[in-house]
């Protein structure tokens, strides 16, 4: 008997038609499909492909321990969630072991900051895994503004919503286009780290960008409201342009 | 009578399976096809689509009137640029505004370093333009390296082989996952500044990721031979993981 593959696949930002060709064929003919989720909650990278999966998939909900209710810098988060990717790995694992394929949905690229490169390491000793890239939330959210976010030799700096306002500055100051993810809420740090950068007149707030819900205006007028954790800051570079 | 769009359409990295669903479906069903190529080249783009467009697409070659013969620094590379990117322009408003639709290849994704950018913001306020965001080649690279770019709360910089060595350094040092765009001949002198950035020993060389002639390897053991211009150089994040 074979050994199947565990697939990691791109589902991109959001929207279905921004799935890649193979990201769509794996979700189609999928029999096994694992996906990530708040316990509660349908599952964001589930809810994209509603519709899309066989009738007889077997579908396999990883739900996290824990999201919020424990601080990130507590050794108790860090257990709770290593057992967990053991665990979740483990179980991907056995059915590969078995000669079944599992397609792991996967939101975003899952080399970007995503949950499977946890499975990632964890599987590839293992048994054989593949990752499928995708498009990234932050290329959806520069096209939802309608402007490039680099041009020439524009640098451009990817920092998370998550870091200190002091280490955020600096970072600001030197890139020419910038990116913050995660920003949630984070956004009044991240609001203060741009004026103090001396940016924050360019910066945009993307929120859902590719779906329905898609909303790209300057961070000025975004007022004070909560926006969703998956929500992107940016300021796009002004480099060189014949 | 109608007025026509003109769709600026992220390909990806090459491998054509790793088209979006969206851009497979408008690449397909294509009356007008433009594209960017060298005076002489079939184009990097049209390859990508070979096989997929209509047999009665109508293409438009978009011929490059310099790319290495001025320096990017002449008043003239600029001039030229510009009058080429005027005309180009022109052509597809006008066959948008005989109601025509017009596909624009473009490889990676439009709006991140994509000549596109420059038909952009000339057609923008003429004719309906779209973009459609694709899988970067950043993406497809990281993927093929094996290995996640960025955990946790790393911040990543993309930066351009075409800087200078010493601008380099600093960013290089200040990032924790990094990306060059651009190496080709600049090979040595990112090689140079990663050394004095103290992340020689880290980086990794991808060429033509995603495509038959793909190959990752430690840049370290990659010697001195001369790589495509769309080559990529980088340094994974090692941050915060259960």
């Amino acid at each position: 008997m074979s050994v199947g593959t565990v697939y990691g696949v791109g589902l991109g930002p959001g929207d279905p038609e921004l799935m890649s060709v193979r990201a769509d064929r794996l979700v189609r003919s999928a029999r096994h499909v694992a996906f990530f989720r708040k316990a509660g909650r349908s599952g964001r990278s589930r809810k994209i492909v509603d519709g899309m999966l066989p009738a007889d998939a077997v579908e396999f909900p990883m739900e996290y321990p824990v999201t919020t209710e424990i601080p990130l810098d507590d050794p108790a988060y860090n257990e709770a969630l290593s057992s967990f990717y053991e665990e979740v790995s483990s179980h991907l694992a056995t059915l590969a072991g078995r000669g079944e394929d599992v397609v792991v949905l996967c939101e975003g690229d899952p080399f970007f900051y995503g949950s499977f490169m946890h499975l990632y390491t964890r599987l590839k000793p293992r048994v054989p895994v593949q990752v499928v890239p995708a498009i990234t939330g932050m290329s959806a959210a520069w096209t939802a503004s309608g402007q490039p976010i680099t041009w020439g030799d524009d640098v451009l700096s990817v920092l998370t919503g998550t870091m200190a306002e002091d280490a955020l500055v600096p970072l600001m100051e030197a890139a020419d286009a910038l990116v913050v993810m995660k920003v949630g809420r984070n956004l009044p740090k991240v609001r203060r780290a741009l004026e103090r950068a001396g940016k924050l007149d360019r910066a945009w707030l993307v929120e859902c960008a590719s779906m329905a819900e898609e909303r790209a205006v300057p961070l000025t007028e975004a007022g004070d409201r909560t926006v969703p954790y998956f929500s992107i800051v940016m300021v796009h570079g002004q480099g060189r342009r014949p």
